[in-house]
């Protein structure tokens, strides 16, 4: 009895299982879906792949995803060149451009210092951030990286070669999120939001 | 102050979108990863899309995918022509084949029948299974379709078109499913089970 196959749909259910989070049964119900999507939209769908592809690198200047040249928020003119704030993915750029609160400029690091994990200070785009500052105009760096030890590990690197220029560093600050329920936040938080209480 | 957006991404992120169960974060994480392919990596995912849209088609016998002219179930001269099993949808074909019990033909009808869901009965692949009954060497028909209202009506319709030609059709068994939990059965699979019960 000869096994039921067809090669190019099996192709297709191993390339969406290799995306992160598909499973086997997700993976097989997307191929599904894609063949039965008309031909011209799944032109459309694998082309999109290939022109993010293609037109898809770093801003020259803060290393941002971008498909010009200078990323939208580095060739915005008003946008406070003082501040720049250094953030670990573009992800991360887009949740803060949600809070429309940070009219300044990003450095997109493009990963955290992670010894165990292979990832070494040369592999990040600190370079890039360190040429930005020799100019007399940045006066603020923000450190706005995730809670972590890898987090926590870069900002202290990253200060540490950045307040000998003169520039001040500051770090977002921890605390409780909005809306939460005080008996599920852990001790560190509270300790750290108790140090950082602010007058009412 | 200038929203940042590259275009390309936002397309890819849209594309993903589409696909059933992608959420919109999903969607991004998704899109980040494609970006983060190696790019002969992403043409291979791109090539499986258009390549599984171009190649695969139904089988001229029983309208199952294929990307030969005749599907390698028909094409196999170790199966049983003198039964025909009927689905819903060639995700069927591949549940029923896992059981490795059945060495029978299938025929795929693409839909079950449900008008108020638009879809009729000139909508499925009835026809070609009419036409495949024809000759003499078919002995029976399973209806293996859902156990939903729309599929007992589909059994129903199609079961009166072939009893005519004096061909034996047969259904699915309801039951209890193996390993259930009688408690949390309903009571109609519990009174359909009572009725098809098997001496021991």
């Amino acid at each position: 009895m000869a096994e039921y196959s067809v090669a190019s749909l099996e192709r297709l259910i191993e390339q969406f299982e290799r995306l992160p989070g598909i499973g086997h049964k997700s993976a097989v119900r997307l191929a599904y879906y894609v063949l039965s999507m008309k031909e011209s939209e799944a032109e459309k769908f694998a082309d999109s792949i290939i022109d993010a592809h293609k037109k898809i690198h770093y801003c020259k200047i803060c290393c941002n995803l971008t498909d010009k040249d200078v990323c939208s928020i580095c060739a915005d003119e008003n946008r406070d060149r003082s501040i720049i704030c250094v953030v670990q993915d573009p992800k991360d750029v887009t949740t803060f451009e949600r809070t429309k609160e940070l009219n300044a400029t990003y450095h997109v690091l493009h990963g955290l210092l992670s010894p165990l994990n292979g990832c070494t200070p040369d592999m990040l785009h600190t370079k890039e951030l360190l040429q930005r500052l020799n100019n007399d105009e940045v006066k603020e760096v923000i450190m706005a990286m995730d809670g972590t030890v890898e987090g926590e590990a870069t900002s202290i690197y990253l200060s540490k070669l950045i307040k000998p220029l003169g520039i001040k560093v500051t770090r977002l600050a921890y605390g409780i999120p909005v809306g939460a329920d005080l008996q599920y936040t852990d001790e560190i938080t509270l300790s750290r939001s108790l140090e950082l209480r602010t007058e009412i």
